[in-house]
């Protein structure tokens, strides 16, 4: 058979890493997909030429992506430039040309995924995004077709690489948030503008993802609740480990029958789970399926050759697809389109966790009976107080306190509260628990 | 669109769980498949109706599977009865019907799958078999799916739950294997005749298969090697430990210069490995391909539902290619069947790996010096010499010896020269060690 012809834009990290595995690996992926899949075009305003293997195999490669898009030679577009413009136009002008799409695009597909589905669906065309959660673990073929049985109960995910080698560094070498963000930083693992991976916008991109495909619903980016690890302090890490806890940023969709929970923000999680022990920039997604219980899938999140094994996958399964009639192809969002269900999404007040709760109290009788007024006027049950040694340089004693499920709503109005009590100094910090089982 | 209409061979615990599935996620399933998937026909010589739900959606149950089988009014059969006959008549003969095929029987596939695979391949239809490795997890679509733009340089597996559950019992509480496994047997984790699990047969039959996928080969049970966990003593899962490693029975299939090593055998693994933290009746592969580096698939490795969940996953994935072109679907093991490669397996003579060995010796000078000897005779380095205290009631001390990579052969012979040593009691234990780095 002829090849396929597939047209690549954005020759940088991914792009680069997408040519060199379609060239090395080129001889297991024909005998894979029976036929061979040769970049035919490929569009990028600037790239090093030096970093890329078997970019001399590529016929055309041009500044304009339009061009690429435009051109009825190709049947497969690869988009890796990023962003939000030009990749949905150039991803839109694609479909409408009756292209197939892959892309890595995670922010692009959590916001504007709904309308680019409903083209390729109109148009009967696929658009691929294996490459968007996880990088290169196939998390959305395991989820959309791998568990497909299951009413899924929840998602949990390590799906930010940045925030877990920070959380993994402060833990192992006990240091500040930003000294290993300036590590980091150096080491290329963060970008200088950390603002997506520190703050959860990342995670929450990846997440919306993970949940519409999990549920059947739309996607719905503006509703993910999210809470980045910039406050996060080593002497919370410390505390948690001595309680048997590692804290992680995860991303959460759950199930209820109120609602869909979806929300990014750090977590106590019991040491002894598996993906408690995902450390450094890995991921790692762990998926509750009615049926078959627990399931954890592990490995790069972000980087070159990660990413680049999970658009070529994608094209594989494209190329397989394409003399195929549209209907029996695997939905985008697992579900069919006309069976996506309008499912509520929790507000973060109606959301039910634990919490692992931090205070700095005057060291005096009556002070921790107070505060358990606080909370048992709200019926939160407390599981464990724990009183620290007194820190240098203060009058104050740090306490901490472990509490049972309740509603968000309940524990914000008691943090108000307990802030209001003249022996409490500054600010309650608080963390959400999740016993993960 | 009418629903697919499905005849199940075998109504026992996977089979009543796949009843089960689909009925009560009935919705869920149609929502994602586009179509229903009904259970019209089923075979069975005996069952507990009891302890299947939505057994009653079932139009016609048999006790005669040809009659399932040869049936026209069948679209997919789903063999859940196990074993080599009549399992092998039936798949053929609705091979024959032109129906596909969704089986979780491991030995089969295993033995006969190239045989079942070229007669689907010729008639047009599909076998499926998701469930025959790993239970619930879908390792079968990463392997040959999710991770088809890499070329995999190893697989290494914890793929039977009950070895896996013997090893985790006698590491936690120090107790022997014989005691363990008379408990595995009264709670249902292994059956009245063990041979299959704790020889390592029901592992090997799942590594021939997962082997194949990986490297683009036929299946060739009979060159896969096996060791079972009968030998592994309490003293030596406690050595490992204090050593920083965990013993584990894994499934090992390696791409090498000089062929394939194929083969399952009791393995120290570094306890920092997430695989080396999977414990109890889970299941977990761990995955090495050239672009994406290491990957990890978890979860529960057998049992009602977690199997039902993947021969359901099956079913959608063939009611999806019911309509297709057959040379467009996903080949049944990874690499296209004219494409298969002849790649030697290699003896286990040839396989190189490190070793843990652990011998009786009389404390007295001039021991080690002749052991370290025998090994340096066939450059064999040492990695670590650790003597342990006397055990009681024998006048002899055991010492532990971790050595670097070396061909099994010279392994094999210098413990033969090490046995013989008039100080040395009994048999030297020896455990492959594996960095899985």
């Amino acid at each position: 058979m002829e090849p396929v012809r597939v047209g690549l834009l954005g020759l940088g990290t991914v792009g680069g890493g997408t040519v060199s595995v379609l060239t090395r690996n080129a001889d297991e992926i024909t005998r894979r997909a029976g036929r061979a899949i040769h970049i035919s075009h490929a569009a990028a305003k600037v790239y090093d030429p030096a970093g890329i293997d078997g970019l001399d195999t590529i016929s055309t490669i041009t500044q304009d992506a339009f061009e690429v898009v435009n051109n009825p030679d190709v049947d497969i577009i690869v988009e890796l430039i990023g962003g939000y413009s030009p990749a949905l136009e150039l991803v839109m002008q694609a479909i409408r040309n009756g292209k197939h799409v892959v892309t890595a695009n995670k922010a692009l597909i959590a916001l504007h995924g709904n309308e680019i589905f409903a083209a390729a669906q109109e148009r009967g065309v696929t658009v691929a995004f294996e490459a968007a959660v996880a990088g290169g673990i196939p998390i959305i073929k395991a989820l959309r077709e791998g568990l497909a049985a299951n009413k899924i109960e929840w998602v949990a995910g390590i799906i930010n690489g940045t925030g877990n080698y920070i959380l993994s560094e402060m833990r192992e070498k006990g240091r500040d948030f930003n000294e290993v963000l300036k590590e980091a930083q150096a080491l290329g693992y963060a970008e200088t503008d950390p603002t997506f991976d520190i703050e959860g916008i990342d995670a929450a991109h990846k997440l919306t993802i993970l949940g519409a495909i999990a549920f059947g619903t739309p996607l719905q980016f503006d509703r993910t609740y999210r809470e980045g690890i910039t406050a996060i302090e080593p002497l919370d890490v410390q505390y948690a480990g001595e309680l048997g806890y590692r804290i992680k940023h995860l991303g959460i969709a759950r199930w209820t029958k109120q609602g869909i929970e979806m929300r990014v923000h750090p977590t106590l999680i019991p040491q002894r789970r598996l993906i408690a022990n995902v450390d450094g920039i890995m991921n790692a997604v762990l998926v509750y399926g009615d049926a078959v219980g627990p399931t954890l899938y592990y490995g790069a999140g972000a980087g070159r050759y990660p990413t680049a094994s999970a658009v070529v996958a994608d094209l594989i399964d494209v190329t397989r697809t394409l003399t195929i009639d549209s209907e029996n192809r695997v939905p985008h969002l697992a579900f069919q389109p006309h069976a996506l269900a309008d499912t509520r999404i929790l507000p973060m007040d109606e959301v039910e966790t634990s919490y692992y709760l931090r205070m700095q109290v005057v060291d005096r009788p009556g002070v921790l009976a107070e505060v358990t007024r606080i909370l048992g006027d709200r019926a939160i049950s407390i599981e464990a107080i724990i009183q620290k040694e007194q820190l240098a340089d203060t009058v104050y004693v740090p306490v901490i306190f472990l509490t049972q499920r309740t509603l968000e709503r309940n524990m914000r109005e008691a943090i108000a509260q307990i802030e209001k009590l003249s022996f409490v100094e500054g600010s309650v910090t608080r963390i959400r628990v999740e016993t993960l089982a």
